[in-house]
Formats: C-alpha cells, sequence, structure tokens
C-alpha cells in the first residue's frame, strides 16, 4: 500500500560496491513539504542546501546517495549537491529548488560526481511506482535491514522510509527519513505537525549519543487522494514516525534489544526527556541490559547525571517491566532471576518515576556490545 | 616520599573476597581539609555525610572501603556511614566530625557493618607510616593498577592516590582521590585552590561520560612540614593531579590508550572545554582511535554536537599529533599510513583549533574497546 503519485527508482552507479546507492523519488505533482534538519555546527553540504531549497514549502523530487555523506568537503560539497539538484530537475522536468538532496556515508571524501552525474541520466524512464521498498534499501548505511512503514487515513495513505544506524543521537530531526502521503493538507499545518511527531518521535531515540552531520525529516504531501481529518491524519503520521524510530533504535549498530526508558512524575515534559535520554544514553545501563543484570544502582547513577535540582533520591522509583526494583528511595527485593529472564528479552522496558510531578516521556535506545566497537573501530576511512 | 603525619592501614575485611578492602588514613594532628563532592543527584550516603563533616574545614581521618558503594540504600545506609565514622573517631581518639566516610563499589547492597566493625577494632596499632602505596591498591575497584603521585615542595611533600576506572564523567569533582601534603596552608587558600586545580584536572576527564555517585576529591594539610610558598605549592600540586587524571583515563575500562584533546582557537575556556569533551566521549571517536582509523569526519561530528552557534565549520582545522588533516573547513591531503601508525601509539593527541578566539583546554580520556563491554555487560548483580 504505498500513496498515489510517488515515483522512484533506486540503483547502483558504484560510489563504493555494487550495492544500492542511487536513490530518485518523485512526485507527479509539486508537494507541499517541510524538513527538519540536524542542529549539528558541521551540517552536511546536502544539508545547506536542502535548507534553502525547502524554505518555499513545496518538494516534488528527492534524490539521495548513500556510501558518501558530503560532508567537511567545503565549497566544492556545496557545488556537488546544488549540481545534482540541477541535473535531477533537468532529467524530471521539476524545478531545480523543488529537489532536495541528501548524502549518507562516510564524512570528508568528495562525491564522485561522474559516477552520480551518468546515474542520473534517463532516470525519468526508470521512475517506478510502488517501489518505496526498495528505495527504503538502496538508502542504507550500517541499517541490519530496510525500514519501511504505511497506513491508511480515510482515502489517503502514508508511507515512510528511514535510515539508521550509527552517529544518532537526533536534535531537532533526525537520520534520513522521508514521510510520503497523498493526502491534500492546508499549508499551515504541514510544518508545525511535523515538528510535533518529530519532537515525539526521532527525537526521542539514541543509539550511540552522537549528532549526524546529516540528520533530515522530510513529509512531502502531494494530495492527490484529496482531503483527509487532520487529527485522524495526525495520529496515523504518528504510527509511522513511531514505528520507524523504534525500528531504528531496535537495528543499532551492533544492537541486540531495543530499549524503552518510561519516565514519569516530572514537573515538565524537559524535565522527563533529559532524565530520560540520561538512563537509554548511559553506557553502563546499556552495557548491564546487555548482560541482562537487573543493575538498578546504574539507572539511579543514570537519573542522578541529569543533574536536575528538582530530582529527589527519596520520591524516585525504578522498574524493570512490571517490576519495582527500588521504590521512593530505597531497594526491593526482587526475584533477581525472573529480572534476568525478563532482560533476556528482545524488548525491554525500563521505568522513572520521579514522584514529584504530572509530566512523563519516552525514549528509544538499544544495549551497547562488542558488535558496536568492532562495526566502528574496523570502519576503516 | 611521603608526607610526616600521614598513617595508615589497609586491609581485607571481606567485603566480597580477600582482596584489600578497607583503608584508614590518619594524620597525626588535625589538618586543614577541603573536598568537592560528584553534583549527581544520586551522592551516596558517604558524600550526605562527608559534606556535613568537611563543613567546618578541618579532617584529620579518612575511611574507605572498595567492593560496596553506600549508594540507595536511604535512610540505613546514612545511619551506617555516621556509624562507619563514630568508631573510627573513637579507636584513633579524633572528633567523628572530623572523620571522613567513602565507599565504593556496588550500588544498592548494605554495607556489611559486622565485617566493617570488626576490621576497624583494633585499627590504631595497624597504622603504619609511608603506607599510602598501598591504600591505593585498597581503594581499587575495576582499576588495573594502583594510582599514586608525590612531590616535593620546599620544605613539604604532596602526595596523591586515586581510583578510576568506570562510571566516570566527574562533574565539580571526581572519582576517589586523597591529596596529602605537610605543607601549612593559609585557612582561606585551601579550598579555592583545590577547586581551580579540579576543574583543570580531573574535571576534564571522562572514560564513559557516566557520573559516579561518589565522586569525591579530598585534600589534606597537615602542616607539619611549615610554610610553603603558595604559587609553588599550587604548582607541585597541580603536578599531582594532573598525573592521577591522565593515569585514570589510561586505565579506563577496556582503555588501550589514552587519549588527550586540545581545544584552541575558542572564545571562552567554557566553550573550549565543551568542545573537547564532545570530542573526547563521542564513541564514533573513540572506537576510531582505537581501530587506529584517523577518521576527522567523526572529529567534526563531535565538534558540531556541541551545538554552539558560535562554531564556525568554515575556521576550523583539526590535528592527530602534529599533522593537520582537516583546515579552515576542507581536508588536507595527508599521509593516512604514517597517521594510522600515529593512532596505534599508546597515547594519542586530537587538536582541534575553532579558530574564532584565544582561550584554550585539555582533557582526557580513552578508547572504546570490546573490553569496556565485556567487563560491564558481566559484572553481575
Amino acid at each position: 500500500m504505498q500513496p498515489q503519485g510517488f515515483l522512484s527508482v533506486a540503483k547502483n552507479v558504484g560510489i563504493k560496491d555494487e550495492t544500492l546507492d542511487l536513490t530518485v523519488i518523485h512526485s507527479t505533482v509539486r508537494a507541499r513539504a517541510a524538513a527538519m534538519f540536524t542542529r549539528s555546527r558541521f551540517p552536511g553540504a546536502p544539508v545547506i542546501v536542502g535548507r534553502r531549497h525547502i524554505a518555499n514549502g513545496f518538494a516534488q523530487a528527492l534524490v539521495i546517495n548513500s556510501k558518501n555523506a558530503n560532508v567537511g568537503m567545503g565549497k566544492q560539497g556545496i557545488d556537488n549537491a546544488i549540481e545534482t539538484c540541477r541535473i535531477v530537475g533537468e532529467e524530471l522536468g521539476v524545478d531545480p529548488y523543488d529537489v532536495l538532496p541528501f548524502s549518507t556515508g562516510v564524512i570528508g571524501r568528495a562525491l564522485p560526481m561522474d559516477k552520480i552525474r551518468a546515474g542520473l541520466r534517463g532516470i525519468r524512464s526508470q521512475l517506478k511506482l510502488d517501489n518505496l521498498k526498495l528505495a527504503a534499501e538502496a538508502i542504507m548505511t550500517t541499517d541490519k535491514y530496510p525500514k519501511y512503514f504505511s497506513c491508511r487515513v480515510g482515502p489517503a495513505v502514508i508511507a515512510g522510509i528511514a535510515k539508521g544506524a550509527g552517529m544518532i543521537e537526533p536534535n531537532m530531526a533526525t537520520l534520513l527519513v522521508y514521510l510520503m502521503t497523498d493526502a491534500e493538507l492546508p499549508r499551515a499545518a504541514v510544518r508545525p505537525m511535523l515538528r510535533r511527531l518529530v519532537d515525539r518521535t526521532f527525537n526521542c531515540t539514541s543509539i550511540d549519543t552522537d549528532t549526524s552531520t546529516s540528520d533530515t525529516v522530510v513529509l512531502m504531501a502531494n494530495g492527490l487522494a484529496g482531503k483527509v481529518k487532520l487529527g485522524q491524519f495526525e495520529k496515523g503520521l504518528l504510527e509511522v514516525c513511531e514505528y520507524l524510530t523504534k525500528e531504528i533504535a531496535r537495528s543499532g549498530e551492533g544492537a541486540t534489544k531495543l530499549i524503552t526508558v518510561d519516565v514519569k512524575g516530572a514537573k515538565t515534559g524537559t524535565q522527563a526527556k533529559r532524565v530520560a535520554k540520561c538512563v537509554v544514553n548511559s553506557p553502563l545501563v546499556k552495557t548491564a541490559v546487555y548482560g541482562c543484570d537487573p543493575n538498578w544502582g546504574r539507572v539511579i547513577m543514570a537519573v542522578g547525571k541529569s543533574f536536575d535540582p528538582s530530582v529527589e533520591p527519596t520520591k524516585v522509583t525504578v522498574r524493570f517491566g512490571d517490576t519495582n526494583v527500588f521504590k521512593k528511595g530505597s531497594p526491593v527485593e526482587c526475584d533477581l532471576e525472573a529480572l534476568r529472564q525478563y532482560l533476556g528479552q528482545s524488548e525491554v522496558v525500563i521505568g522513572v518515576d520521579l514522584g514529584i510531578g504530572k509530566a512523563s516521556a519516552r525514549v528509544w535506545g538499544c544495549d551497547l556490545t562488542e558488535g558496536y566497537i568492532k562495526e566502528n573501530a574496523y570502519y576503516t576511512t
């Protein structure tokens, strides 16, 4: 099930090896669009160019290469991103300012423009309908599997594809995520809705505390299916975003488990999210989950390093799954063996109740394993 | 070479196994003292009690157990820390408020007070001079080796012992560090000097971004060697603190390399330190150093995630050792093989010049290896 009017092509042009590395997604009509980009002070060239191109609130084509991030390349990088948009615009008969460029992969190498130019020539005839799953595969870097989800909202369909899987603690936006719908959305609704949902989903995940230079989430709504109920649509889009967020966390580099951290009883949502991020990002919590060790000591340590003056140790309760292990500042006698079994599952929930208010937050992450080290120590420049 | 008037005993009382686990350090005369404690919102019971006892600016004895951190134990934990000080006071004929308690090890278990009480009885007769190296061994947790350093300043001697080696990104103070001197210091000088030096040394290190519940640095000056030149003394104390800081980083859990990050060209010292911490804490930088991969892309990513609006990509320069790899926003052609060899050494320096001011900062950390994962995944509660 895919939204109407979104054609795509995914191919190999030999940027690094023989896997898919170049994707173009094309809406047959100009789409209302919004995007959120990384807050990194070292944004990639595609982010710099993409920010300019999305400014008018429209997009009609996305061009994405994997295996090379086009980051840290100075003026040459910018020129290459602009040229890529220009070629796509020519090939598809689209205003180049309605083309958004994306690159993901190694930092610090020049884009092989000869290969990209050659790969883009003639793409119009190669575009296919209902081809987004292949696009999800082509944008992968170290992801274990492609990430795709779609759902129906009234007459319309929403589809999303995403890639992880390392350098991931998004800030304001994240990763590469493309959300496409044939719903007709009011202009004023698009960007605020995207921001709300990104803050509740992609901005609530962290694989390794590192923030990519290339994080971007794009929403394109081409209107071909007509109007939808906005509340219902936002619910559907939340479902897509939450699914992709969890899949990104679950498939983090080297990960064996999805970790969900639920913080409640906070004074504000910001506080709840800060504490939850401290827990989900702690390498000692992550390794304890990997080792199936119900070590709540590391959880309270992580809550403590929020350095939040309103956090009161004597009011804090910690749970693994449904089992309280630490209640209002003191340990609870537990069946350690049962807890070890719980932590051996592929999804683990750590609950923290701060006991000082009514706000809550949920974030997602993964365990930290030897696999993460191997993947990143031996990823040679 | 040890300062006069500091006696100590280090023994095993069976808290977990047969290694040294209980230490008492005793100054024969009351010493001027200052301490800096963790900013964690989940401080251990010894931190809570120690803060009260140091408030008058004096200390005469330290009692330290390893293998159990006495953290997260509610009122019982506080009572146990107070009782420990009372017993030490009785045994040594010292005001219990001049005794500082410390515990390090697993979080969330009750201190075995029977064993500690029995171990403390009769310690007066067990105290030895020039025994601080054994104390350095007894306070270890997952440290690979004891950390001890001393130096002479005029007529006086400064000695320091410290333990790492995980849950270490100190905040305002760090780890367990005991600095002892027989210099006579003016009352008003002790605390400000300690704060200055801690900010330049222990607060500039990070093993794993986690902040211990038990971090404490104590300086005791018993005055037995008489007055010293203050500037000279501070220089000596800096030498001790810097040595211990580097040893802590070098011996981080699973570490194979000491990483020094030098940031210069910043607008303020705070900015320089923030950027340096972003680099030294990035798991992707740490794994690249482990894998001897001269991947400056990960360094600029880490600079970018400082989210500092005044950082300008086109002004940033990155060095590995003496070799520029990225200059004012663009890559520099380099001999990759030579860089790989440089990164294969046991000490690696990453330099970042922000190019926007004159302030600088230096921080220390270590690489991230499979050893860290193994040590912390299989450390069973």
